[in-house]
């Protein structure tokens, strides 16, 4: 459903082409310092970039319906609104006859029949992700109040690939510095001409965002289920375009020997560290004081301007279509901030469970 | 925490050194026919194989204590309970101080202090999965009574990979007939040498289980935080040493183009179906129809006799540790029943939850 | 926390005096024709009537801001918004230091600290059950489609009580008649008048709601924790106002006999029946398809002119307060339909977890 | 389903006549002290009294079987198994076909079908609150850490009441002297009385059991869905045989004015008191720092040795019934513990929720 969350519980509401899209954000402990701005400005870098994005461009202005009164978090659920503008719902009408490959216009109508709304893709469109920025902008400021840091950016566009170690502190201004949200800007020109290259194709590319949180205590998580990698794979999954979640050493683990992925411990300015990071900062799903480390596969965009074969679902035969709309060629560049959101919201939430954040006014 | 799931709720329980293991399930409909038979099958298919496993091997004997009379499930929570009878836990009290690397020593420590249990792994040990394939027998009957088949085989372990295209009816039988549950007999040898050759190195190697589903209607899945991906990435990554999951054409799909990802449509004997199946059969959370398509990573086994750098807590200095114990060289034959059990638990919750298998006698 | 619900899940939001109250009602089937009007109707009987409630009266406009096109459901979550007008907030500001007996200012206070939204009761005001009584409403819609009706009455207002038997047809068409909502409209007159003399008196009295469904099939209802009663109370009492909540005999029970209070079965129109209704409708946590039978204590309104005795929290010294405000010198009548809503969304959500209603289209 | 709680997660198993009844208790801190003894006393208390209780006497010995080692809890799932001997089931087929008024066979029946168990009334049994009995014992030291008590006693049975008001410290002495947990050792012999009367009337009778909490800090419990009183009440009303549920005033509240119910507030000791506790020790859903003060209605039991009037389900035609059995004229004796232990779950799990209870060893 659209719940997530066990302390810090985050309900998204809304579609592409309805009033607009929001959430409910509840358990943000009351007494939080947070402006509309320091919302706005991690949602404004989720809007697409001139060149290298969709046509369709939202103020995305938000708007807090309740939990924030005079810049302070009042203990009560958080509200926040974000009026849809820009749409153009004409050309969705033949989806319904005609589904979109890569898409979930079949799955959907499937599911919620006749009376489902598929316009811009209704409850399924990237435009959820907005009130999951928003939401997240929350959740990062609950993070700071103990030292905890989230940036994400872009690691591979395609076949260009960012294969340099990188720190958390270079990440979070080189990401803001591009509009592909690559941590090396020569990186990202290339980036920015793969997209166009892909726009005069008519096509469109994939890519892995890295994202990486540091600061965390040890010990953040729950045993078993509730791992943090299983709490983090859960809600990046729900990010539409995502195809794998890995943690660490992710599927190179699979070609390592254990000499070689074990974490050597050793201790560094009177603390525990480890030599390496193939666990990702996670051992036994409990944060182990490293830096978090998590890469997110993104599938090309499925809105391709190409022909493509499909079915008529009403005649029962083949066809073809063409979805012309207003697209990205990519994703990546604006699922980063996302990423980064989803991953604290979640961090956030295991904080508070952990008792690592204070729930209480006291 | 150590429960999962809406309408089919597993609750694990027990400790490697313990009394025992088991798990409480929940929600299962009553009328079902099941026997200990058929839970200790699937069981036995998690034990170490003489020549590539570890020295420790335990009967695992199916108990039901609840819920199943005359082999008919009686609607109330099953408990299976698993004892332990071959434990060894002597050696299990130096890594109080000197954590082993790759282990949740530290993290379990830190969290839980003096009294946890560190024996054998604790609740973090791998054999917490023994009823979580006890749980996934039961799961696959109640898909099996809708027509849905589940099956998992080893892909990869180290360099040794299974390249071809794999159908379920071909998995199912083959990877029941080697040690390693490869789907190609030829190959299964090269593994089994690779991982004597770990076992005399006294190392180990990870790999990649691949697990298919088939027969599921369209439609299976709930929206957003509650998509397939999400709920079956919560549950695989829940199963120790896993590092990454991925659905369809998963961390491919970012070298990808659009117009070569995008699943096209067709009609096929009157059904819709799509020509490739990059999806993994999946849109937008919810089931095509197609194979549900997914990979896990597992990593190398942390435990190895080569000695490594660790640290000494009570004396915060650098040392070095030796793991004897008894240990597999290589996780990966026996996680396949894992993760087959893990799929089908999610699988059977998100069926009831849409209604496609009956939760009443009616 | 303001989530409730298994498969129809409701979550809550807004402030007395905020922008607005409302709420996200997830997982209600898509195909539903629900009009904003059948949402008005509903809310407009939660509105005070003229000469015995509370002077501030707000529009209580429904917005519907996702989830319903063209007075259909769409199956993604609904969204309803009231907005806030007749706000008079300046009052409140002296309760942060005076807490006002038989209010939630202290805990809040203790708990949220100085942040916290006092004004107008805030997140504990009873304008919260606005947004609950609209969701009821669509709650209500689901229910009728499968033939449950519910309906609730003032049974009691201080010491005049409702002796009589009621069915719900009845109740359902006399309670929507007079401002009370008594199922008789003489006594309706009665406890007019003795709110009236509350009213004059600068005091304030309490009642008892009863409320009844019919039509539900046999087997709605969980085993254990989530059996009827347990999920019904602990909405129920999630009422501002709420002291008790009983089902069938209730508290009665206590002083009767088994031989008298077993509701002893016989075969009525080839149906099997019992022939009293002291189980409430409900054996085992299940509704055995007599009428569920539940009754509901409130309290009388904490806000009354008279002065009390308080404590100035800043001095920590003794003090008296007096409420002027605008009140309801009975919450009763304005709570009837709120019971209704309550009982409603908890029906409905069982019969989901039930599969009585089905969550897909199909 | 068989599972409660948030933080503190109860999942109940086990039936009547099977091989026992259990629990699973997840989410206690790790090295909280407690011995198999603290358990089994409390657990001896739930057993019938030889002279006027049921002749079924079960030893009722608690195994641990995870969770605690050395008597010091691990922070794992802790569970609890209790082992049926004193089964007699040969009498329970006749209820397949002629249900017992009063009990859950028919709904039971309805919903599980054939193959549910009823033996000894199976998952609905009063004896599934032998395990909540030893988890509130274990719930209780959870509570005592923090200087928190509960405690309840029989307040009404039948016609006898126990009008006085009663402390905490009284009630726990009081109500362990004699084997109708009343207060009151001279209303106890009345009780006595009265229950052998009905004994030899093959007739029951209902009841009233008082609980009350002291030593709570103020702030516990969560506002709205999950306030202290619906989380509560969901709990009690999972006791089998309990109809009603009210706390402080309750339903004398309904007969109130607002000038006599609001607990006006005063300094004590340097401490914001009440006078009085209508409130029952909660304001907004928050403890006020007064004692919790709840009341639970409890039916006479169902099982009478009287000829009752039954349908026969197969002919579809009326019948009679008579019940021989083993059962206690009155439950509400043994119910005290129960109600007891329900309560301090519930508190358990709200003080770890608002931080209360320390989560963590750090």
């Amino acid at each position: 459903m659209n719940t997530i969350g066990t302390l810090l519980r985050l309900t998204l509401f809304g579609s592409s082409h309805g009033p607009g899209v929001g959430c409910v954000l509840d358990g943000v402990p009351s007494g939080l310092y947070i402006t509309e701005d320091d919302i706005q400005r991690d949602l404004d870098l989720r809007r697409p970039a001139a060149s290298i994005g969709t046509p369709r461009v939202e103020a995305d202005r938000v708007e807090l319906l309740a939990g924030i009164q005079d810049d302070f978090t009042t203990g009560a659920p958080i509200v926040i609104f974000i009026a849809n503008h820009d749409t153009d719902s004409s050309k969705y009408i033949k989806f319904r006859t005609v589904p979109r490959p890569g898409h979930a216009d079949l799955t959907a109508l499937n599911r919620y029949g006749d009376t489902v709304d598929l316009r811009g893709g209704g409850q399924f469109s990237g435009r959820m992700t907005a009130p999951i920025v928003a939401a997240g902008a929350i959740a990062k400021t609950m993070l700071a109040s103990i030292g905890v840091q989230v940036a994400a950016y872009t690691q591979r566009l395609g076949c260009l690939v960012d294969e340099k170690e990188r720190y958390l502190k270079d990440i979070r201004h080189a990401s803001r510095e591009n509009p592909i949200r690559a941590a090396d800007p020569e990186l990202a020109l290339d980036m920015i001409n793969e997209i166009m290259a892909m726009k005069e194709e008519g096509d469109s590319v994939g890519g892995v965002i890295r994202c990486l949180a540091v600061g965390l205590p040890m010990g953040v998580g729950e045993p078993y289920f509730d791992s943090l990698e299983g709490e983090l794979a859960k809600m990046l999954f729900s990010i539409p375009g995502v195809k794998g979640v890995e943690f660490g050493s992710g599927f190179r683990s699979a070609e390592m020997r254990g000499s070689e992925h074990n974490d050597q411990f050793i201790i560094e300015d009177g603390e525990v560290r480890t030599i390496t990071n193939n666990a990702g900062g996670i051992l036994g799903g409990l944060s182990n004081s490293m830096p978090i480390d998590l890469r997110v596969a993104i599938k090309p965009t499925a809105s391709i301007s190409r022909e493509q074969r499909s079915v008529d679902l009403e005649r029962m035969e083949d066809t073809t279509i063409k979805v012309d709309g207003r697209h990205d060629p990519c994703i990546v560049p604006r699922a980063v901030i996302v990423v980064e959101a989803a991953t604290a919201l979640v961090l956030a939430d295991m904080c508070l469970r952990g008792d690592f954040i204070a729930r209480e006014h006291r």
